[in-house]
């Protein structure tokens, strides 16, 4: 099969949410709209920054179902499969393949650690089980083990292995990767973290991930298009703005999930889509919700509800 | 609502599987009458020895269901409802009570890593929310979280939550756990590692949860009832029984999961039930079984398969 | 060289300063005095409690011939000697022998993390260089490395290596050593967190490095009498008593270092020692030190300084 | 104090043996000659690649004296001052001062693990007793503790703190203290990993303290003159060759400490300098010398010894 690499910003969308079991459709309609209004490449559905480990299978079906068809084929989708459990990862990739999804993405299980052997023969065999191409997900905070080079490096090889998303932060394996791997075609390299977006794209990574598209779609399409061009002064200019951001809305609290927080609240003050956040986090508190509020007037983002 | 502490062994049963989709029902029999017979006080199943997470909903739910008939109320069944998603947790130990299981057991959601003060949030909606009593289960190496002693304080207060189990191997925590809430009517302290019992049970914990008790479950019940009498002779000679296994069936291999692909094969290698490991794991290889065959051997088990 | 086992309570000891560049001698004479009344069976300096590494040489070897010139052979005295340094290691177990010691105590080198087989080229180069009986010091919170029981077992066999103390307080890890080594001529094993005396010494172990025996030796020494005569309900009692100090003392403020700060203020409270800590640590501030002075007159220590 | 920032590449030297005892001084001779006719910008002696914290303290004075001789004043010299206590750190950088070293540079004290207060009041007290200027050094892998921003901004106030090395990995973090602290007066920030010092350097750090210019010095210089004048495809040409020298020399083995074998059995083979390594490490065995020769012949270095 021959996939087109999708280069550029693919937001990890959120999942507007009501309560825990109602989806906000609303506010994903918005959402959609204003996304693909900045730019974006794609979108990546049910990753960390979704919640999809919160949700009921109930909602991610319905979540899935809801913006293929909102999105209609305006851009590519790809959606996240990561699971415990095998069978329920072939499932989901079978119904997103059913909705009009691209591809899907996998992180790797995330109770029982498995060893990098395991994680090669796991792989192996979802690669071939998923009816998409499947993107690897490398994201070692939250699922305990970190995908080797040289796992990577085989798994490659599978004809339906497509790419990888890394979340580490750790660029010394990101540009290991890029080594080996940048430029190949059938195997595409996304950044997670976007402080890290400038950099990486410069080095010749094929797109970014950021949750912060999810806000500000197109201040990220001007930062992957500045620094796909090598255009540094520009590049500079936008990390600036990009780590305002992190260093404002992200940080509030002392909380491991200020990142994920602080994005939904800023949707929520921006009348984009509601706030709610599903177990086991719940959305800012009043007084937190306020230094999200002055972060963003500070970046000129003044009609807030 | 008062409930009665169940003290002694409880095993966290296996999932005699056929396949990653069948379960293993003649297996399953075999094994539930074998725990019976061997004198436990209670069975739980769908934990970490149990593959819950490896396992589709379906499977998890017709198990829970056929054990619960097999068993027929002869001892007390808890069920494991660990999980990413609140709402998915909530359904099983509505179904669990519905097939009458007396109890649930949670460790922390493990996909995002929680707070302290996110735990505690989180285990008094859950503990609210569960229509059966509730017990904590401490299980860092696989949720990356630890319960902390004062966060146990603090839902030991609350009226549904009933106990705990502590699979950490960090026995000053248990000690401290044991000196705040230890012999208190209403929340049970369980001990998981089975290198620990006999400790665990003399300083006054009211029960052990361990996997080799699928195996030979007289031996561990054995070591309780000496432990809980004080004989430290007769704890001494079971100790070393106990160590025997553990030094030999559980380290064959060097897998982060020996354990588990040690219990699977010594009771496939004894006929009780077959020896099938879902994703992410695969059960030992032929070079493998044979150190587990050897290793039964020299424990005096020799009718094997 | 045949060396008779130390058996029971060999306090870690704490190091009394003036300063960051002064020893308190009068403070280390009245605890060193205080300690052998309380009928402990050796001591061991330069330990972690004992602040070896932040202080500087000529402190560390001041200190280990005062001591030794104070106990004056009623005690046998065991030395630390853990470096990063290979021939600093060697150098202050020199000095050791020359002050009287028996015996010399090491951790990993704890810059550098080495692997378990660098582990074995080390000590086993390390036990042939020193001039005393050398311990092995499985620490892993502070030097990264665990001490595998693999690693152990082929250290054993040395003939100047002679017993392991062990502060993981991972009780599956101890109970695997004594499976193994409990009870050998020639090989000691210790344990060192004090929750666990109770438990270790009756499951086997040889005796307990309690950092609680600078401040309340009898009770520590009545504790290992007790499990060594399996005097159960006399454990227990006792264990509710260093319960009752390790939640106390040593759980003052939200330090990783409470346990050291709270021995220190103690000790300095009972007019034992003064309570100066050496950098990176700071004693408890006044706010801090009226915790302990409350813990400790609820304990029935009355005459606070 | 004003201090001039040093820009460029600050080898971080080895440390040239002849055994655990003595200096390999004609080595050490050769390798500043060669770096200096690299065009590095000044040497960083003591550090992790230096194997300070494995040297005896009269080596490690030594070789400051020598190297400090050997340059006299022809590039700048920062001195490794990282030490469990605190004296220790400041007697050598009263020496480092007295030989004509230019600054010093601290990890965090790396048995105890501070927290970030203690971090605060530690550094704070060292920038203040040390005569030289002092740089900080984040190095998390080997001390434990993360230099976190907000401790790093604090700290940067500081008039004798002047700058930080980061040998993290981690690009968020190092992105966040360049957002903070990038171009300002007095405050210089150099990245350690060699993998990452092209897009750093792009981005805004100050220099690179990367292993690799021991071996080959005009190679990370050119690096950095590349990177700073924005010219993208020379930096993407020389990541090429640096990422040949990061996956092939450092790699050899399955060591953590790979990297540093790498460079000194790249540097005997080379003929600079004696490839002895002090303990815990040992230099590689012959048949992983052959590999480290054959990836230096693959980069057209031929006349190996």
């Amino acid at each position: 099969m021959i996939v087109t690499k999708i280069k550029g910003i693919i937001p990890p969308m959120v999942t507007p949410l009501l309560s825990n079991e109602e989806l906000d459709m609303n506010g994903m309609k918005a959402l959609v709209e204003r996304m693909l209004d900045g730019g974006v490449s794609a979108l990546f559905l049910l990753g960390t920054t979704g919640e999809a480990q919160s949700l009921s299978y109930e909602l991610r079906y319905d979540f899935v179902k809801s913006v293929c068809r909102q999105v209609s084929g305006r851009v590519p989708i790809l959606v996240g499969i990561t699971d415990t459990c095998f069978d329920e990862s072939v499932r989901m990739a079978t119904y997103a393949k059913e909705c009009g999804a691209v591809g899907v993405v996998a992180a790797s299980p995330y109770y029982y650690a498995p060893s990098q052997q395991e994680l090669i023969e796991y792989f192996t065999a979802l690669g071939s089980a998923v009816p998409l191409p499947l993107y690897l997900y490398n994201m070692p905070s939250h699922v305990k083990v970190f995908l080797d080079v040289d796992t990577v490096l085989k798994l490659s090889k599978h004809p339906n292995i497509v790419g990888l998303k890394d979340s580490s932060a750790n660029m010394t394996y990101f540009q290991t990767l890029l080594f080996h791997l940048g430029g190949k075609d059938g195997f595409a390299l996304y950044v997670g973290p976007e402080e890290n977006t400038g950099e990486c794209i410069m080095m010749g990574a094929d797109g970014a991930i950021n949750g912060g598209a999810n806000i500000f779609p197109s201040l990220y399409v001007d930062m992957y298009n500045a620094a796909s061009k090598g255009n540094i002064s520009e590049v500079s200019r936008l990390q600036g703005k990009i780590m305002q951001i992190c260093t404002s809305i992200y940080t509030v609290g002392k909380y491991g999930s200020s990142y994920l927080k602080g994005v939904k609240c800023a949707l929520s003050l921006m009348g984009i889509c509601n706030g709610y956040m599903a177990w086991p986090y719940r959305e800012f508190a009043p007084s937190e919700r306020v230094l999200v509020r002055r972060a963003l007037a500070k970046m000129g983002i003044d009609e807030l509800k």
